[in-house]
């Protein structure tokens, strides 16, 4: 049917795409690399974790003989802004199968000194020449249909500030986990969405990145509410996840003395848990 | 009962134990620590991660202005051995109620040259300085009466090499845990024990280093057998550990593609999740 066809809204590609462009850096000489970061991605006050995340590991993946993240720990120092920064990558170790490399974001503060906003250090491997052998006893989130989850176009913005992020990303939760949006949280420590890129793009290993920290705090289902600065978080990318919508689950089981885990699962349309992840966040207690 | 008192072992004290002697660094200029690695914490053919893990944390916490690890990422390099180390050691970020700290652990190989074994990348933080706000939604593993589980003492030693670091621990294994001793592997990826070092030392944040890679990996109840090499191992450390014997699970979901995640939790004697972990660590597929 041509004219359904031509009807479809053309749908962005990996490497031609919002996220592609905004993670793209310029090799200005080997282990320097120059970004613009973009304004897109910020929510509430700050440039979003998980995008910056995505930035230091396309660099990385540029460094490494190897492309995939398998394991990527960055710990968060001060706040980025939206505008040019500077990535330096070193190679700490490059392996047969793995690989192991060390990245750093730096930003110029308003006397122009270099200050430094992220540290990365990760683990690089190449995750089509795993063995296929699958023994996850995980179980994909329980999660409604799409139409029957809701994203920030459903309803008001719940958050002050920016909230830039949501027009570039496909964010559907499920009724269960937003009764924060609705003024009753649930006072348990879960957010489940349906996760893509709003221009369609598919996910990759590096999306995924993004993927894991994405979706609202789970604080705001705790009761509490503001900023919830990321102090570490550790990704592994677990396979290449397959096209068509992510599922992504968020519990917390530890909130205290201020500081709270967020554990992230995401699941591809082929139920394969592609990605596991950890992060310590810093919560306001209300 | 001056009798029964005076049959009390002698139990060794935070500061004056096994862990502590083996875990000492001698500051040879800032930045740099020296360390004889203690051939006490080897397991089959290596020095445990988590004894290597406790020996970086140390030298951090002697290095920042902060004491506890309230975040720490390592990244598993080359297999280190008992012997003469070098811990150098980085103020990434020295912050008002946290600092970021960049470690790494150098041995030299046959011909002299050094050999990096072990990258790490940590928050530092104050735990007394933390409100008491405590919402954990997670319950302490259930465990049987320490009685009522095993060590190995109890049985022959399950696996082929040193085992050297079982003399410096305490560790009762669920006997819902044990099958894999016995031959028969429940299939599932849990083990949970009873916990305490040998001599009777206490636990302190340094110590939880070394608990949550203490235990047989999870692999063995997944009918894996032989060496699981960590990849990258992060551990939170939540609370100051109460006096008293710890309880550990640890839990795997994920077995694929030849790589796995274990995570683990310790509880201290006061119902206190003290640490989570998570590792990524290598399979040898049976």
């Amino acid at each position: 049917m041509p004219e359904a066809a031509s009807a479809q809204p053309v749908r962005a590609t990996v490497g031609d795409s919002e996220f592609d462009r905004d993670t793209a850096l310029t090799l200005r000489e080997p282990g320097v690399h120059d970004i613009d970061l973009s304004a897109g991605w910020t929510i509430i006050n700050a440039v979003n974790g998980g995008y910056l995340l995505a930035v230091l590991g396309r660099a990385l993946g540029e460094t490494l003989p190897h492309r995939d993240p398998f394991s990527i720990s960055a710990h968060y120092l001060t706040a980025s802004q939206p505008g040019p920064a500077v990535v330096r990558t070193d190679v700490v170790r490059a392996g047969r199968t793995l690989s192991t490399g060390q990245a750093s974001l730096f930003q110029r503060d308003e006397d122009g000194r270099e200050v430094e906003r992220i540290r990365v250090l990760a683990s690089y491997g190449d995750l089509d020449a795993l063995p296929d052998d699958v023994r996850t006893t995980a179980e994909p989130p329980a999660l409604p249909p799409m139409d029957q989850c809701f994203g920030p176009q459903d309803g008001p913005a719940p958050v002050d500030g920016s909230s830039a992020i949501t027009d570039r990303l496909m964010i559907k939760l499920d009724p269960a986990t937003l009764g924060w949006a609705l003024g009753a949280p649930s006072g348990k420590g879960e957010m489940r969405a349906w996760f893509g890129l709003a221009d369609g793009r598919d996910a990759d290993p590096l999306s995924l990145l993004l993927a894991v920290d994405a979706l609202p705090p789970t604080a705001f289902e705790l009761g509490l509410s503001g900023w919830v600065p990321t102090v570490e978080l550790t990704v592994h990318v677990r396979a290449r996840p397959a096209p068509g919508p992510l599922r992504i689950s968020v519990t917390t089981r530890n909130l205290a003395g201020g500081f709270l885990e967020e554990d992230a699962e995401v699941w591809d349309s082929a139920d394969r848990l592609v990605a596991q992840s950890r992060q310590l966040a810093r919560v306001r207690l209300g």
